[in-house]
């Protein structure tokens, strides 16, 4: 069952999806369904060959679908309900179930880039996406319970309440200056320069300034490129070439792979976000130390106020090291 | 050291308090500096006396203080940075390290109201504290170190955003139909009935129609109270009370301590809030089945987006049997 209900107080909507807490299936123990299904396997896997190179699969237990059933209660003025259009995609990055990506060359990293072009071009052509997200939940840390390095898209029929915050930000900030949020926020932190992780010709990593994670990097886009659509070859394969540089600095830090959830933001495909919206990815990792977890609690989830136990200026310089380090 | 830097695409503070990674103060294994100091003690606790009934300190870690340094970078037009003023504030609920609330009289939930309403005044005199926020952390599941049951209250140099945008939509909500948000959401609650927990005169427990986790429970003050302030001798009776009912369904559900944050949003001290600030209770408790967590991951923390595995209207029914079961 899904379905997305209206919060009046914080003016967003929550999705319901109780159907992920119904799962009967009873694979094997070692039963992955994101491997290539083998030559009669009793239990087949999401991919029906036995390889594949990278793959994009629809998501087994969706919070959003394109025919979603009717809510299970009724709306009203007040509190409005309504089916959970949409689509939950998940993206391969590899057939090997225990691959690392950052082990990967920087070419699997250009071509996932470009498969998440396509899908951002092919979702965000249906009416009822406004807003195409990818994202990547990594590590058991973060919740994950499937280990094959996967991440995934969802194509949601609305624009989610924190992009749609940062977009009229930008928005108020373009009015008021002339120029992108985003393009200024680059400028000032390569001024500053203590932040910066890497960076090469079109894309810059970096701790931002008001970073809520000890080691949150954010990856914006030199240019002020509004969305995926708008990259040609050169910003591929930039893009792809730092996406590895920024897995060899995390997984360097505490040796072994990083947790984090990476979130996509760019400009929403319901037609807004001309002028203000600015690609760009962030990264938060969970861990504030090698056996440290930050916790949202008190703070964080009833008044909406995070605190970093890092200066942002520091983390960046240990990433840096830990970069270096990868490359030697 | 703390501070705290101003982020401008999602217009909030965020706060650093690295302090809080450098703890070298080695107590032996069994210290808890929340219970009282044996006489000849080695290591004092935070508690001076040999026995206490419930306290109020200082908070030997805090990420606001009265006299903060000043911060560690240069702010800018784009990129504030300011003192971190304010107050952090540890409430000992009880001098029994293994003390369970739910086990309390309900004597002792209405003394902890008392002492709520009293550190709310006091904190809130200072010109520098513009939100006096009472919450607790509970259980190991939300990242707490120390079990003696406590509770914290932090007083803001500003209005915490999530609350900020409560207070908007309330005060949006009141010009356009001339009536408190809360109350209009309290009548519907009422009036729809299958999600309402406990209530008695003065407070209702109930399971938000809109709930981010899967057994949140609000408590609404049935008047249009707007904070502490504003309650006499029957509202600190009837919300201790309703308090302890709501510890008697969590910890009855699964058969020990419910894990969560609990967050109390009223009127700001600063002055504003008038006529639209409603006093109540969130309660969020991370656990989704008796042995699985609910994670924040990419749609919560990247996109903002929440998704709920449970349904409101069961969630409340199963907390309704709980408390039935635990007051036979």
């Amino acid at each position: 069952m899904t379905e997305r209900r209206w919060d009046p107080t914080l003016q967003e909507w929550v999705i319901t999806a109780t159907h992920r807490q119904e799962r009967t299936f009873k694979p094997p123990e070692d039963y992955c369904p994101f491997c290539p299904t083998e030559e009669g396997a009793e239990y087949p896997t999401a991919i029906p060959e036995p390889d594949y190179d990278m793959a994009v699969v629809e998501n087994g237990f969706p919070s959003l679908q394109p025919d979603p059933p009717e809510p299970a209660v009724e709306g009203s003025d007040l509190l409005p309900a309504e089916p959970a259009n949409g689509q939950c995609e998940v993206v391969l990055f590899t057939p090997e179930h225990d691959g690392t990506m950052s082990q990967e060359p920087v070419s699997r990293f250009v071509k996932l880039v470009k498969l998440w072009r396509d899908r951002y071009e092919t979702l965000g052509e249906k009416a009822d996406h406004e807003y195409v997200y990818i994202f990547e939940n990594r590590g058991e840390d973060v919740g994950v319970t499937l280990h094959h390095p996967h991440g995934q898209i969802y194509a949601y029929p609305f624009v989610p309440p924190k992009i749609r915050t940062e977009l009229q930000s930008s928005r108020d900030h373009l009015e008021e200056h002339g120029r992108c949020l985003f393009c200024d926020l680059l400028d000032a932190e390569r001024e500053d320069d203590r932040r910066i992780v890497a960076e090469n010709d079109a894309f810059t990593a970096v701790v931002p300034y008001f970073a809520r994670w000890a080691y949150e990097v954010h990856i914006y886009a030199n240019d002020h490129l509004p969305s995926l659509k708008h990259f040609d070859e050169k910003h591929e394969r930039a893009l792809g070439s730092l996406l590895k540089d920024i897995q060899l600095a995390y997984d360097g830090l505490f040796d072994g792979e990083m947790p984090y959830v990476m979130a996509m933001h760019q400009q929403p495909t319901n037609g807004t976000g001309e002028g203000y919206a600015h690609f760009h990815m962030e990264l938060y990792p969970p861990k504030r130390t090698a056996d440290k977890l930050k916790h949202l609690a008190g703070s964080e989830l009833g008044a909406g106020t995070y605190i970093n136990n890092k200066l942002a200026e520091e983390s960046a310089a240990e990433l840096r090291e830990s970069l270096d380090a990868a490359r030697e």
